[in-house]
């Protein structure tokens, strides 16, 4: 049995290292991902994992485990995706500014016939930031491939004065959740 | 000016320079910790800290800046420090297991008169541990060098079932609150 990674994240990579698991290929999902449902940030995370999970375990040989996973953040209703520019980032960092957001993260688990799906939550408070803090980390170049335009893994850190939740679900990947996923599947992150 | 951190701490090191700090020494305070004092956990790291950056800034030339930083994990009153050998690696995770443990850092900024202290407090909810899930834990050789005998940044991520405040006050420093602290001094963590 070979286990699937179909993410291209690097962070999700790093994060399946870090639980252990260092046997891994990655299969990142073709196709564009389908926002316009009119779903929950909850729903729409999981909805997404399982689309490129099951797109993914089609391509693979049976047997195979595949680890698929969505982000998203979520403000007051809004899903903030990556930013499309500076202006798109400087606008979700001063919507973030001084405000308690949530971060979903759908995480599915197939193989052959066996599908887990599952999502985890996690808020983020952000502290109150200036216009000069926030021209100031987009410089850093940090938001521009992220979710809500801040890495919370780099300079991000500085921004948010606590969490709560699981930190690593914010980073990409729900481990302790997922780990009790693959136990289900017979993969054992611990002895 | 010189930013000297008066640890020897490599993840200390790092969180430094994910606040975008790259220009520092290293300069580890000598001498022993005194946890004999009757102290609250809150009181106790401060005090640590303090006691730490004067030391280090009594050696150092004027006008450089001292960062100390001292981290306890407590439960139930108890203060865990790093276990003695792997039976106490066991006691200690045997003990947080199931349980939500409060992580305090003091830390210290010093610069010639002036001198900031503070504290942080976060919340660790570890999930129930099966005794092989200990055991197995322990021999990744993660806990032995670290206070509460976890590393929150490696394989013991997958311990937690989350958290409540400051994701790197767990690792070693409240990098929110030091970089409102270095503002003081003048030293600019964004813009």
């Amino acid at each position: 049995m070979s286990i699937i990674l179909a993410s291209q994240s690097p962070r999700r990579r790093a994060l399946l290292e870090q639980m252990g698991i260092t046997d891994f290929t990655v299969l990142p999902a073709r196709g564009q991902e389908d926002m316009s449902a009119e779903l929950t940030p909850e729903h729409l995370v999981e909805t997404l994992a399982l689309t490129k999970g099951r797109e993914v375990a089609a391509r693979t040989a049976a047997g195979n485990l595949v680890i698929a996973a969505d982000t998203v953040v979520a403000l007051h209703g809004e899903i903030l995706g990556k930013p499309q520019d500076e202006a798109d980032a400087y606008r979700m960092l001063q919507l973030l500014s001084g405000e308690t957001h949530a971060v979903h993260t759908g995480v599915a688990v197939l193989r052959d016939g066996q599908t887990l799906c599952e999502h985890e939550t996690t808020l983020v408070r952000f502290r109150p930031l200036s216009e000069r803090e926030i021209r100031a980390y987009i410089a850093t170049g940090e938001p521009m491939d992220k979710a809500g335009a801040y890495g919370i893994q780099g300079r991000g850190a500085v921004l948010i004065e606590g969490i709560q939740g699981d930190y690593c679900n914010v980073v990409g990947l729900p481990v302790c959740r997922l780990s009790r996923m693959l136990e289900t599947f017979g993969v054992r992150t611990l002895g």
